[in-house]
């Protein structure tokens, strides 16, 4: 829509919305000032009365301020079948909404085949997949376990898992820890080194980190994320001060709680070799500050938004445990030489619980040097950080962006100002190849389908 | 001066310079466009003269390129008097140009005794003072040997310190090993906690290193600055990702060269603990910068600011090794709780080389969190170092700033520039208590007095 107003010599147009009205004035050589506008999303009826309801707004008061109030603390390493007493023979958890071995996708499957090679429930592939394609194999969200994992996010029971401890309202979280980059588990690849270096972290890394972080009383993983934010991280896709800030905390500790030195050369060479190494204890700290919103009655706050190659789910603080799913989407970045969009896999990982939790894309501001790795320039960084407080309840004071003087990051998306302002959350991630094995291929940006907002919209209403 | 023009009915009036008489022209309810101009400083038939003198353009091209090749890498950590020869007993190093005991400032004064109960030339204050007042101690700049040092700059020939190589143009540059905060030589403690630190630091800290440093094969200082400067710290003021990246890069090799992992631990733990333990190698790799610059004849570009604590010197590429004197200012920042301005003593130490080579102050567009250490808004760091580019004759490009779309920070202070557009570089420091062992007081910036600049100026016009 637009408006001509002529009352003046010049004639001077504000358009409204669609792009093509304004082009095709400024063609005829008027000056048009341009307002982004886009019609809701979902249903009106709908979408009007939670608008109209002082029960969400009240709500949504409470899940953010217990979201803010969460502090989340590294306090062990431990398998994930200790601290996860469901997870054992057979089972296996995956990032994502819910999804049948059958549907899952390139990398995710072979993530499975890996994992249970690695567990010693198969001798290789044929026997891996048999055992799936036999039903033997119970699949489940890490989300349904308070856990969290990159790309396949495949965690199995003997995996060591970063244990995170919100000390303000008592729930743990867990993930699992970072392999690095080049063929690994979570892209899909079983190869014997990918195995092998398995193995290693379940018998050196994990118990090393365990009785390191156990000696030091924990590690306040929401200080190092909040120097993080001041440093060009944004936690998700660049992690490159907290690792190495992770590594100064812990390194006196493990050298002083190490089994030898060559062993404790050898973890620390590991995590040093890793920038992304602390995306995974970032990712459990963002499960921590989510979950403490979760389950607040009429809150329109998302709490878990969560992609398995195939479906992006999101729930919602005031819908429990419901899941509300549409297709993941094709990633916008940069690919590394060698490979373009038709070696993408869809959007896939539980790590956009950065996000969820108001960092990764929603931090950018603060990492302008991200953009050498996912494209774009560091004013899109900025824009990025701007255009999610409109689509957030509150802003996060313990994580506040220099670039921004100091302004905390947008947190809690509601989702009546997603189908509102017909604007969803951005997120930043990697791009997995399709097949799996591979690895990462780029990195970009990605949105959530808009159909999760519009279906939990039309839930929240009922 | 101002323009007033009044050829369409409302009064436009443009004013140049002097703030006052914009402020007149508002007070009557005028809109005035205020233009930033200053008359130019110093000797104009000798700023003429330089400007239009090709010899120097040419000149000041070839000694920045020979700053932007530099590539500084730590090799060593030895002590003093192994690489510095002529450091032998009863000659000490100190900050800034040449000074004689009697003018010294009290935390010079206070170091001095210090490092001569350290180094057992004396075994309390008084018989140092005595030494000192009987003219048996040699004071020479850490300058004149290449060497740097934060504050009271104070080096004996016991002290470890990193050995810096420049390996493009061979030179070797030398730093002391920070000692921390609090009380330490510096600032001019000598209590004893001061002198057992100093010796563990001699017996254990550097030795460590300077095993670790050497199976690593170095360390690049130089990369870990440019990663630095795009993790929010600007290298001489915040110094908290380039220590983090260094602990990450020798925290193995400490390891496996240890002589035990108690005494590992310990020098670890002692790094961690030390925000701007990176700051005396970067000081060192900034000097080998500003170094490979120096002695190309008519060039007008600084190579060394530093300062005593009485006297603000300066030397010229063009202009050898003569220094240019003027008084240290005071600073302008903000004091730790229950200090204040009259605690505070003039600028001192030899970490203006950070300014002199590109980062610091210059760099502060990359450092915003900086500010509340040293006052002012994230949008004064952008402008200190987008003023810089107007008295540089370039900008390094492995130095690239994000928030300024990964331009390079302005390197090559060109003296005409300064007098031309009467602009002095900006530095942000410590301010070190006037007592000697009280220690840092606050942080702020500062500005070296513009007399040494015209100084300089008229001897290149010579």
């Amino acid at each position: 829509m637009n408006t001509i107003s002529n009352t003046s010599a010049a004639l001077s147009v504000v358009n409204i919305g669609a792009d093509l009205f304004a082009d095709a004035i400024e063609a005829q050589g008027f000056a048009v000032t341009h307002v982004a506008w886009r019609p809701p999303a979902g249903d009106q009826h709908a979408l009007m009365t939670l608008l109209a309801d002082p029960r969400v707004n009240e709500a949504n008061k409470i899940a953010v301020e217990r979201m803010l109030s969460a502090h989340p603390v590294i306090v062990d390493v431990r398998p994930a079948h200790e601290v996860i007493s469901a997870l054992q023979k057979h089972k296996l958890l995956h990032a994502g909404p819910p999804i049948e071995w059958e549907r899952m996708c390139g990398p995710m499957r072979g993530a499975v085949v890996g994992a249970c090679i690695y567990e010693e429930w198969a001798k290789d592939e044929p026997e891996a997949v048999a055992l799936a394609d036999s039903g033997t194999l119970d699949f489940e969200p890490c989300h349904h376990y308070n856990a969290v994992g990159p790309m396949a996010g495949i965690t199995s029971p003997s995996m060591p898992v970063f244990v995170v401890e919100d000390k303000t309202q008592g729930n743990q979280t867990f993930s699992t820890l970072n392999e690095g980059l080049g063929k690994v588990l979570r892209y899909g690849a079983f190869a014997p080194e990918v195995l092998e270096r398995l193995s290693w972290m379940q018998e050196v890394l994990g118990p090393a980190l365990g009785r390191a972080i156990r000696r030091l009383g924990g590690v306040d993983v929401r200080a190092i994320m909040s120097q993080a934010l001041q440093m060009g991280d944004e936690c998700h896709n660049r992690n490159k001060a907290a690792t190495s800030l992770f590594v100064r905390q812990v390194g006196a500790d493990l050298v002083e709680t190490g089994r030898s030195s060559e062993e404790t050369a050898a973890v620390l060479r590991f995590i040093a070799g890793n920038d992304h190494f602390h995306l995974n204890p970032s990712m459990a700290a963002a499960k921590a500050i989510t979950l403490a919103g979760a389950n607040v009655p009429h809150s329109s706050v998302v709490v878990t938004m969560a992609r398995n190659g195939v479906d992006f789910g999101i729930r919602v603080s005031g819908l429990g445990d419901r899941w509300f799913v549409g297709p993941a989407q094709y990633i916008q970045g940069l690919y590394f030489a060698g490979f373009g969009q038709e070696d993408a896999n869809p959007d896939i990982g539980d790590s956009a619980i950065a996000e969820t939790s108001g960092v990764g894309a929603f931090a950018m501001a603060g990492a302008p040097a991200i953009v050498q790795f996912i494209g774009g320039s560091p004013a899109d960084a900025l824009r990025y950080t701007r255009e999610m407080y409109d689509i957030t309840v509150s802003s996060n004071p313990l994580f506040g962006l220099p670039s921004l003087d100091f302004q905390g990051v947008p947190t809690g998306i509601d989702i009546r100002q997603v189908c509102r302002l017909n604007m969803l959350p951005v997120i930043n991630t990697g791009i997995a190849h399709r097949l799996p094995g591979v690895g990462q291929v780029g990195a970009g940006i990605v949105y959530p389908p808009m159909e999760c907002f519009e279906k939990a919209l039309s839930a929240l209403a009922m």
